[in-house]
């Protein structure tokens, strides 16, 4: 299982809510609007790489449009901060962090 | 050295331009709208927080405004990856990260 951070700047309405839903449904959390984290194992990540790429090669998608996957290790997850809002999920997304990097 | 990660969510316009003008200044460069990547000393790495943290504290910061700071281990800039638009200053971020951290 590996943990990564996705961010996203994609122009198209659809195509950012067409991303959204694969990494929400790859198990991922919102962590700000176009900032995700999850913790997936390498065939869930391997597919939802898929999507992203496809969603790439969709013509609405613009130069400009970009995608970071971002994996992180341990000593990230255990030194990150947030300053003002922590994500809703933060207790579920830290606990399954942690235990399953543990 | 410690490189970072830093992402906001923002919803007023002073404010995230003062966030954003903050890491700049830094040495942080742009990777997203509102995701930037930088390799920061500890006293400019302090510095730049205690101004996020300032921004936070200003009246016009709500409960919904967010800033996430995520110190990148050489694993997660090596295995990163990027879809679409690579950042303007790719090849001199790259380099600063790889560089300054071997």
């Amino acid at each position: 299982m590996q943990t990564h951070l996705i961010s996203y700047d994609i122009s198209d309405n659809n195509l950012r809510l067409k991303a959204a839903k694969f990494i929400l449904r790859a198990g991922g959390y919102r962590i700000q609007h176009s900032v995700f984290m999850g913790t997936f194992s390498k065939s869930i990540l391997l597919k939802l790489e898929e999507e992203l790429l496809l969603i790439s090669n969709l013509p609405r998608w613009t130069p400009d449009d970009s995608l970071l996957l971002l994996p992180l290790h341990e000593y990230s997850k255990r030194e990150l901060s947030i300053i003002g809002k922590v994500p809703e999920d933060w207790g579920l997304i830290n606990r399954e962090i942690h235990t399953l990097v543990l």
